[in-house]
């Protein structure tokens, strides 16, 4: 499908349209950034590895039956995505306590709970993305409640499918972020990425980051963390 | 009951053993802290005051069934409590966008959303009582799942009874906070006063602040405030 005019940039991505107005081209940057665009680098073949790392698990995900935006990988940088409304939150789930909740509850990074931890972030760079509750999302319109416990369910159903093949591969899913639309007829799909740059990936182990804290945290070697992921997720699925 | 060693003091109140182990008696101050304890005073008249508004409310909501910690008012400043374990969470309830809640969310304060927004703040000096969420509070070891769904549960009741004869007083219940505890047999109970100290009320009609905000933003005649609220507010319970 041929790429037309740039319709929307993100901080690593670029959204075109098509001939096809329910369809996007999402392609790729090697772009980085860190703390709301302040740090910012591109990194060579980051949009090659994150294209390919997203395939993968935009397909593991779809075999499980979770609804998606993305539609099928073009090239060696860009996909096709189906385009939907966005909603203006990030949902965060948290299987291990790190950054920015290792700081807000005075808690040691690497920290286990029982319990899987999610939250919400107001998207909305000129207040830095607040966490919020569902009673501010549903207050300022973001969603209503029935939405969000939808949004909150696929949020869990996607760590219960991802995390354990990340255990098996030896790797922790510390947490990731992602986003939601809805479709013209209103249903609630997963529309952005999972990926390095959206997760904190450990080697179980080592404890070695492999994830975009090596970005933020100035630890080198950004794009073979990146990549080590990739390799040893891909080698338990091609096993499964 | 005589008022025996002091245990504990909390910002405004003062809180002693009596000879009866289960039972304290709650002394309450004139002092007036804000900002986490940045901004001190002396108020002459407060805790007179606040301990008949206290003695008010708390009547109220004993009528309407919901258990409490609060006894009985002893005196001009002071009053019985029952000894609860205190659950270190502050929960807030918001009926019109005040504070805080206006800035995370950039929306002018005195917005009135058409539902309720329910707050959960981790008591911790330290931390500065950081918004968190029920996932939060669980995965530190605060409360259960299903603990925090009967704080919410009387939380909401609470605002139910009390916010309609705000309303008839021709008052605002912009927001108010409230804390719960444990008794020895593990029911949940009310283990905090509801108060101009820890609400916002403000003149329905001219949006005149009449709680602590008065102090916070240098507003003069605090406890002016203070006392038109109880008299505002105990015309209409007389009145039912």
């Amino acid at each position: 499908m041929e790429k037309l005019n740039l319709l929307y940039k993100a901080k690593a991505k670029e959204f075109y349209a098509t001939k096809d107005p329910n369809i996007l081209v999402v392609h790729y940057t090697d772009d980085a950034t860190a703390f709301n665009g302040i740090k910012k680098a591109t990194l060579v073949d980051k949009a090659v590895v994150n294209n390919k790392f997203t395939t993968m698990i935009y397909n593991i995900l779809k075999s499980e039956g979770i609804s998606m935006a993305y539609i099928d990988t073009i090239n060696e940088t860009e996909q096709l995505y189906k385009k939907v409304d966005y909603i203006p939150l990030e949902i965060i789930c948290r299987n291990v306590i790190a950054g920015s909740c290792s700081t807000r509850l005075g808690i040691e990074e690497g920290t286990k709970p029982t319990n899987a931890i999610y939250e919400l972030c107001y998207k909305n760079d000129e207040l830095k993305d607040p966490m919020i509750n569902e009673h501010h999302a549903v207050a300022i319109g973001l969603a209503t409640y029935e939405e969000i416990d939808i949004i909150l369910n696929l949020t869990k159903k996607i760590n219960e499918i991802l995390a354990p093949k990340f255990t098996k591969a030896g790797l922790t899913l510390v947490d990731f972020k992602i986003e939601f639309g809805r479709t013209a007829d209103g249903e609630i799909i997963l529309a952005d990425e999972i990926s390095p740059d959206t997760a904190r990936v450990w080697d179980s182990e080592t404890k070695k980051k492999l994830d975009k804290d090596r970005f933020r945290r100035d630890l080198g070697n950004v794009i073979d963390g990146y990549r080590e992921i990739a390799s040893r997720l891909s080698e338990v699925i091609n096993h499964e």
